[in-house]
């Protein structure tokens, strides 16, 4: 028996399945009925076929092969965790590498089915399969006819864990600064706006902003599975029996939406007619659109709620502030106990992780990780989204670099910061190579733009030092992120090429971004700086209103790294200000012997 | 009798004819058959019925009223050639003012009737008629029914001249670097890729480039009134007959197309049929989509010409580089003067400008200049497209700034050139000011971007030094440049604003662009700084093709107006190193005491 035989049985049990099924094609993408970045257990049916881990894959089963697409973050990881089986690697955005639907359009002949999970299958993604086939075809063809309902895992996965149902937490006022009965709304003046009666938002976290709830059903996120629909009278919560609280019940009265259970949806929009409804074609399945449109007219765009949750209120900012500042204590304790360490060979990169873990679960308010913490020494940190394990990690060594990507969730804020430092002597190429970093880093968090500029008119200002090198990294400079919510949040992003499936957004004061250029070099090292900035207004002039950024995190950079004579004055000026606002804010947070040591690392250029 | 009485009589005489024809709106924009940006004085109807000069505008005649759209850059100079009449100035993209079709669409009636000349109007400006007045009226309308056909000059335009009718000329092969043959074949291949059979191409520079000919019939744009038709088989030119040449003939035949006379166009499309053709709908007319349609199918798309024509091959690389240098010396030879003239009051801004249109028109292979000299002094210089006529200008002064934009047509390219010079003292503020304009046409031209970059994702270099002191200019920071062609050409464009009816294209090997970005302060001054880029392939490596800029132009900057403190080093180098060039090309081409001025005015800082 080979090393992967058990993912040949599993491919071979589904291939059974798919025959009796009269099922040419299956279709399991990464996702939950929300399409979630991050899922629970219950949702890892392509993990279970494939064995590969990373956060983004689509898997194509055919009687004949099974093909796994990914994106640039996973290629290394996933030729690792494919080897071994017959899974063929589809690296996403390379050159001859087909999508999806055009490799099912290019097999695909007439009469053929293809199998998906329909709650799970966004509308978007069948309407570009749909088109495929189309152009293939020349035909009109109706998804109904195309695409049969199944999930891959009935049957055949039979330990899959249990669908999760934790209790879900009302965010105080205080915190959320805006009660449910006035964002619902806010909602349904921009719904009237869009000419839509009603909307069904099938999205996690703007579910869990729009009704002030959190919940623990993802690790990480704190969000419950639910489902919302909001018209001009009503206001619907579909949540999960088990999720539901007293607490929930009295606010729900109060702020004048009702409670129905998580499942009840279908039957709900069965007694839904004749309205016109808005549906984000990303986020809402296949399942959610037929319903609605057996009785009622469609119109599709992105969720109004996912732009107003991006643009933070006064009292989220101040709770946000509070949690950026604690978290950085905890951070910059942790880069202080790794580099004073006599001996780093004593730690790895897992045990590392677990000391910066628990600073962060001491702070006050902190009720998880906002994502499992990336340690990666030397060339680990070339994978950007690496993990390392208690069974599979490497030992540090006094040499090189440590690249430490981490964040937490709490009461007050949601938080993502990366420092690479050096855990001993470099090589010119590692510092040439850190100070481009910092510099792109820095030159972002300094820019001045006119309202009004996306995420792409100010990416090249963090490559621009990397470009001039002939270096690039194959990601965006910076995403959203959420408040006590997940940790990549839209619209708003910092990225350079044009994607037509993203929403381009306007950076808007409230808005916060993550800055964070990297190198990373495949089997080398990894170098990546990252903090998260607030947009805010500067001034308003006749050429209007001008805005910049409020950096958020307060961690000190590592200084060893850098070649301070290949940065300009203004990024000199610029660093040694940010740094004496560390140890201002920071230090009085500390034991001694760690500001003694801040005094030091922060030390003026 | 009041200023403006002409204007009234001949609207009075306009409304007359539309009560005869049941027509109750005239549409009348700028743009001849072809939607050229600038037109022969045959097409200057909306000119004749506001006095509005400027390249951009669009007239809405109704019983009651009339308005003029124009943009940005002729607000100051429509309010002042509209005042005296009762036409309304609607500044297009100014917060509350609607777009025409959405006024048009404000005030429609069932049943009422559009005039417009048909031939004119693009399928665009039709299509988002059609779709305000759709929106309104909630019913699918057919232009067929809305529009009537009309030549809003006819029987009221008593003098309008005559269709231009200049003699083409043929670009020799030596210059023009590929056969017409040659550019068929590829365009073919490029029509198969769009599965067309054949395509009508309406604009003028295009089909000047496709057939290797250039024309007289708009000042300053060597283009000839025509339409061309190219499918597999065939290829056909349409040209007034007196345009046509023997030597035209004899070249037809050897590249293997047909010559037809221009107003044979409808004819000749009678007779094809059952075809797929592809338009560009922002260039073609309506006249001709109905003419195809009738028995065609129709896709609408850029058309492949306008950017294979951008792209420059090395012969037409070779001769540019020699236009712009010869170019470059008469500039610096013009800068010359002004800056050493004894007593600039003996000069105003339209002698000054002649000085420079002199020395221009003794060079080799000159052929007219590539649009009208902009030479604007103190607050004239603030409206971006001011033109200085020999009875209406300013004196110039032995202080502030002289902006002089200009450029020329020779048998070896299409230049466009500015420079603000120093005329004497000038405030701390202008230094500062020139000094950020400086930094930020240095600072794009430094740039290194990835294959794929837009004009979008780069054009934030240019703004940034302006941006922080609360600046803007209100236009983009670069366009394309023809080859002995217009001096406005697409697709390419650095602008940051994301613009739906512009495709954003991407930035290739070949291309050129300008670098002009600029400070206009209304009754003070304005400054632009502008070369011509060409865009060129740095190193290949395992992260993509980098590209940067070569720049063409060669004249020196005025350091009398630089604050050097205020620069980076980086940007000390390239500005002292691209001195040292031009000094070492332009200087052998100077007298003795010309070089030994710029051999101060190039010094290095």
């Amino acid at each position: 028996m080979t090393d992967k035989q058990w993912i040949r049985e599993r491919l071979a049990a589904l291939r059974a399945s798919m025959r009796e099924q009269n099922v040419q094609y299956v279709i399991i993408p990464t996702g939950d009925y929300h399409n979630s970045e991050y899922v629970s257990d219950f949702f890892r049916t392509r993990e279970f076929y494939t064995g590969f881990t990373g956060s983004n894959g689509t898997l194509l089963v055919t009687d004949r092969e099974a093909r796994l697409w990914t994106d640039g973050r996973y290629f290394v990881q996933a030729e690792k965790e494919l080897a071994g089986t017959d899974i063929l690697l589809m690296k996403m955005s390379e050159e001859g590498v087909p999508t999806l639907p055009r490799l099912i359009a290019g097999q695909y002949r007439e009469g053929e089915r293809i199998g998906v999970d329909e709650r799970i299958i966004p509308i978007h993604t069948v309407e570009l399969l749909m088109h495929a086939l189309e152009e293939k075809l020349h035909t009109k063809m109706e998804a109904g006819n195309v695409l049969v309902h199944m999930d891959p895992a009935e049957g055949i996965w039979h330990d899959r864990p249990c669908l999760p149902c934790g209790r879900v937490f009302i965010m105080p006022e205080e915190l959320a600064g805006e009660r449910t009965a006035v964002r619902l709304q806010r909602l349904r003046r921009l719904l009237a706006d869009e000419r839509a009666d009603g909307i069904v938002i099938s999205r996690l976290d703007d579910i869990m902003w729009l009704f002030n709830i959190r919940g623990r059903d993802v690790e990480c996120n704190p969000v419950a599975l639910s489902y919302a629909y909001v018209d001009g009278v009503q206001a619907v919560l579909f949540l999960q029996e088990g999720a539901k609280t007293d607490e929930l019940e009295t606010y729900a009265q109060a702020e004048n939406f009702r409670i129905m259970e998580y499942g009840a949806l279908a039957v709900f929009l069965g007694q839904i007619r004749g309205q016109t409804i808005l549906l984000d074609p990303v986020y809402t399945s296949e399942f959610i659109h037929r319903a609605v449109l057996k009785q009622n007219s469609i119109i599709t765009g992105q969720n109004p709620t996912t732009a107003m949750k991006a643009v933070k209120n006064e009292r989220e900012l101040d709770a946000i502030r509070k949690a950026y500042l604690m978290d950085s204590v905890a951070v910059t304790k942790f880069l202080c106990f790794m580099k004073q360490h006599p001996d780093v060979t004593a730690l790895n990169e897992y045990s590392a992780a677990k000391c910066l873990d628990e600073l962060r679960s001491r702070l006050p308010g902190y009720l998880e990780l906002s994502f499992p913490t990336i340690s990666a020494y030397g060339a680990n940190a070339a994978m950007m989204h690496y993990e390392a394990t208690e069974e599979d990690n490497a030992p540090l060594q006094p040499e090189g670099f440590l690249l430490v990507d981490s964040g937490g969730q709490y009461m007050t804020g949601t938080t993502d910061v990366t420092r690479t430092i050096a855990l001993g002597p470099l090589t010119m190429e590692m510092i040439r190579h850190y100070t481009a970093v910092l510099r792109g880093h820095l030159d972002l968090a300094m820019a001045t733009y006119l309202e009004g500029c996306t995420g792409r008119n100010l990416d090249i200002l963090a490559r621009q030092p990397m470009w001039e090198m002939g270096i690039d990294y194959k990601c965006g400079t910076g995403h959203g992120i959420g408040f006590v919510l997940n940790v990549h949040e839209g619209p708003q992003a910092i990225r350079w090429r044009y994607d037509k499936t993203r929403e381009e957004a306007v950076l808007r004061e409230g808005m916060l971004v993550t800055d964070e250029p990297g190198i990373y070099l495949a089997g080398e090292y990894g170098i990546r700086i990252e903090n998260v900035l607030l947009c805010r207004n500067k001034e308003k002039t006749a050429d209007g209103q001008f805005m910049d950024f409020e950096v958020l995190t307060l961690v000190p950079y590592d200084l060893d790294a850098l070649d301070s004579s290949a940065l300009t004055e203004r990024e000199k000026e610029y660093l040694n200000c940010y740094h004496r606002r560390v140890y201002d804010e920071v230090s009085p947070y500390l034991e001694e012997g760690e500001r003694e040591w801040l005094r030091h690392a922060a030390r003026p250029l």
